[in-house]
C-alpha cells in the first residue's frame, strides 16, 4: 500500500493539529470544512467547504479518501451508517460514535456494563425531574441528549420551577433531555486511551482539568496528587470502554474524582481531546498522531509524558476588545520564558473563543503552572507584564 | 501588528517541516515551490509555482509576505538586492547569504577574520591547482565556488591529469572552482546557532555528522566524547561568523574535527539544516520554529536537547526497486520501538534521494543509535528483520 489519505470532517483547531501530525508521518490529509476561513482550511491545501451534516456533501468527500475520522461529533449517524454501508471506511465506527453523540445512548450502555456513572434518567417532563431530585436530591443536571460541547447544552438546576424554564430553553435546540444527579466532585480528571483496529491500545498519564465558564481552561499532566490506585482505575475505566464500544481511534473520558477517590464518568469524546493537547509538546507521542495512527491500524506510539509536569492553558479571545494582536503579546511571553511552547489556531479572537494554547513542562509543579498561566494571561491582554 | 506571512522560497523538505513549524505560530506561510510535486507543495495551501531564479516571479511571490526567507541557496543574489532594494525584507539579506552560495567569498571573509578554514585558493588551471597541491601535498580537493550541496561539485583529486579532467567536468555546470587543502579530519562536526535582527543568537549542541557518498547520513547530537573546550570552540566559531557576516535566522557551520581536537570551518548553510533534523524531536526548540521566529525577529526559543542522546537517521529512496513502499514498513519499524519518531517528505522514493528521517532519542547511546539505525535500514529494505 502507498501512503493512504485520512479524511477529517470538521475544519477546527483539532483537525488543524491532526493534519500536522499527518505531515510528519507522510501521510495524506482531506478536511472537510465549514468555512475556508475554519482554522484547518488556512493550512491544509485542498480543503473541501461543506457541511458535515450534507450526506451528498459527506460522499463526494469521503470518495478521494481512505480512511474518513472526525474533528466533532456533529455528524449524524445515520450518514455515517450509510457511508459505512456503501465501503467508506469511517474510523471510529458510527456504532462506536453515537455513545460520543447522544448522551443517553452513552448512559445506557455504561450504566448496563457496570462503569460507575453519576445517577440518571430520560427527563420527560417538570414533573419527571422533581421525581429525581427527590430521590437524589437538588441541584440537579439537565442535559440536552445531543449537540452539546464546551458547557453548552448543560444546565444546573435548583427547583421544579427553574426546571420549566431550562427544559424549554434546551428543548429549543434539541428535543431529548436527561437529567443527573449534580456530582459533588472533588475535581476534573480525563483519560486519554487510542485504540486500534487490532484492539491495541494505550493509555496516556491520566490528567487534571480545570474549567472556567463550563470550559476547559486548564490541564495538568499528570493530575497532582493522584493515588496511584485512582490513576489506575481511572485507565481501566477508559480501556474498559474503549473496549466496550469498539472505539478507534482516540477516546478521551471526562471522569469526575469524588471525595476520597470515587470516579464517575462525566462525558465522552472520540477524537483529539482539549486535555490531551499538553501530549503535542510533552508526550512521546501526541494525541494527534495516535488519533492518525488508530485510524490508519499503525501500531500506536509511546504516550508517556517526557517531563515530570506539563501545563497546557487555553487562550481565549480577549473579553476587551482594545487588546491588541495576540502576535504582540509573542514577543514579551517568548522572551520571558524561552522554554514556553505556543499553539495557535488561526482563529479570529472573537471574546471567549479559543483561539490556541500554551505549554510548559518542567520538574517544579508550582513553576510550571505559573508559566502557563502566565503566558496564558499575557496573550490575553489579562495582565501587562 | 497582525499575525505576519513567511515566504519560503524553494518547495522542498526544510520549507515543508518549516511551514509546519509556522502552522503551530499561527504565522502563515507562502512557498514558492519548483513544481506542484515538490514536498512542501503538497502541504502548504497557495503555493506559487515557479523557478527561484525568475526576478520576476520572485517579486510576485513576494508581493504576498512580510519577510522573505529560503529553502535552499539557489536564488541568485542580484536578484535579492533588487528585491531589498524594492522594500522586500529578505532574511538572511543578500549581504550575508552570499557566504553561503559563494564559496570563494566565504573563504575569503572567513581566513580575513582569522577564523579557522583548510588552506585553499582559486583554482585557475590544473597549473595553478598542482602548484597548490605542491605546497599542501596531494590529495586536494576541487570544488565549484556556486550551486554544490550534498556533496555535488566536490572532487578528491590526486594528481594533476585527474585535476584536468575533473576541472572541465566541474566547469560544465559552473565556471568558478576553487581548490583545497584535502583535511585529514577525524570526523565532521556541525555547530548550529539562531540570530534574529536584534542580534540575539542562540546555539544548539554541537554535532557529529556522518557521511555516506558525501551526503549526510546520521547525526548524533551532542557529539559522542567531544571534549568541552573544543564543543564552546565550535559555537564560539558558529557564533563569531553569524555576527561578522550579520546572519539572521539559521545558520549551519560544518566542522572538521581534527587529531588533538583542531577545527576547520568546511562549509557554512544559512537555512535550518539536515545536521539539525534532530532538534524537531529532541530540542526545546526545533531549528524550523527557531528560524521562523529568528527572521520574524521574535525572541528565540531555547535551543537545548531535551534527551542525554539523539540520533537522525535519513532515509533514502531504496536502490532495490522492488523494495515495497515505505508506508509498508512503518508497521514494522513502529510495532519494534514506540517512542520511534518518523518524519517523511512526500517524495517519490527514487533511489538514494533523501525522502525522510527517523529520530530516536534516550539515556543510553549504543541503544539510541541502533534504533535509528535499524529503523532507517527497513524502511530503505536494505535489512527484511
Amino acid at each position: 500500500m502507498g501512503f493512504p489519505v485520512v479524511g477529517i470532517v470538521g475544519g477546527g483547531q483539532l483537525a488543524r493539529m491532526m493534519a500536522t501530525a499527518a505531515v510528519g508521518l507522510g501521510v495524506g490529509v482531506r478536511v472537510l470544512a465549514e468555512s475556508p476561513g475554519s482554522s484547518a482550511a488556512r493550512t491544509v491545501p485542498g480543503t473541501l467547504i461543506g457541511d458535515g451534516a450534507d450526506l451528498d456533501r459527506l460522499r463526494t468527500f469521503a470518495r478521494g479518501v481512505d480512511v474518513l475520522t472526525f474533528d466533532h461529533e456533529q455528524v449524524p449517524t445515520a450518514h455515517l451508517v450509510r457511508l459505512a454501508d456503501e465501503g467508506v471506511v469511517v474510523r471510529p465506527g458510527p456504532e462506536a460514535l453515537v455513545h460520543a453523540q447522544d448522551k443517553v445512548r452513552m448512559r445506557s450502555r455504561l450504566t448496563a456494563a457496570g462503569l460507575p456513572c453519576p445517577a440518571w434518567e430520560r427527563a420527560v417532563d417538570a414533573d419527571s425531574v422533581a421525581g429525581f431530585a427527590a430521590r437524589h436530591g437538588w441541584p440537579v443536571v439537565l442535559k440536552t441528549t445531543r449537540g452539546g460541547y464546551d458547557g453548552k447544552g448543560v444546565e444546573v438546576v435548583s427547583s421544579r420551577d427553574q426546571a420549566v424554564a431550562v427544559m424549554a430553553s434546551l428543548r429549543a435546540a434539541h428535543d431529548d433531555l436527561l437529567v443527573e444527579q449534580h456530582v459533588p466532585f472533588v475535581r476534573e480528571l480525563a483519560a486519554l486511551v487510542a485504540r486500534s483496529p487490532h484492539g491495541q491500545a494505550v493509555a496516556y498519564p491520566v490528567v487534571e482539568s480545570v474549567a472556567r465558564d463550563g470550559v476547559c481552561a486548564e490541564v495538568t499532566a499528570p493530575a497532582p496528587g493522584l493515588a496511584e490506585a485512582t490513576a489506575l482505575e481511572a485507565a481501566r475505566i477508559a480501556l474498559g470502554i474503549a473496549g466496550l464500544l469498539g472505539v478507534t481511534g482516540l477516546l478521551a473520558v471526562e471522569l469526575f474524582e469524588t471525595a476520597g477517590g470515587g470516579l464517575l464518568v462525566n462525558e465522552l469524546a472520540m477524537r483529539p481531546h482539549n486535555t490531551g493537547h499538553w501530549s503535542l509538546d510533552a508526550a512521546v507521542t501526541s494525541q494527534f498522531e495516535n488519533h492518525l495512527r488508530a485510524v490508519l491500524d499503525l501500531p500506536l506510539g509511546d504516550p508517556r509524558a517526557r517531563a515530570p509536569w506539563t501545563v497546557m492553558a487555553n487562550v481565549f479571545g480577549p473579553v476587551d476588545p482594545s487588546v491588541p494582536s495576540m502576535y504582540d503579546a509573542f514577543r514579551h511571553v517568548m522572551a520571558r520564558d524561552p522554554g514556553l511552547r505556543v499553539q495557535m489556531y488561526g482563529k479570529e479572537p472573537r471574546a471567549g473563543r479559543k483561539v490556541g494554547h500554551v505549554t510548559a513542562y518542567g520538574g517544579d509543579l508550582a513553576d510550571t503552572r505559573e508559566r502557563a498561566r502566565h503566558a496564558a494571561a499575557y496573550l490575553m491582554g489579562e495582565i501587562d507584564e
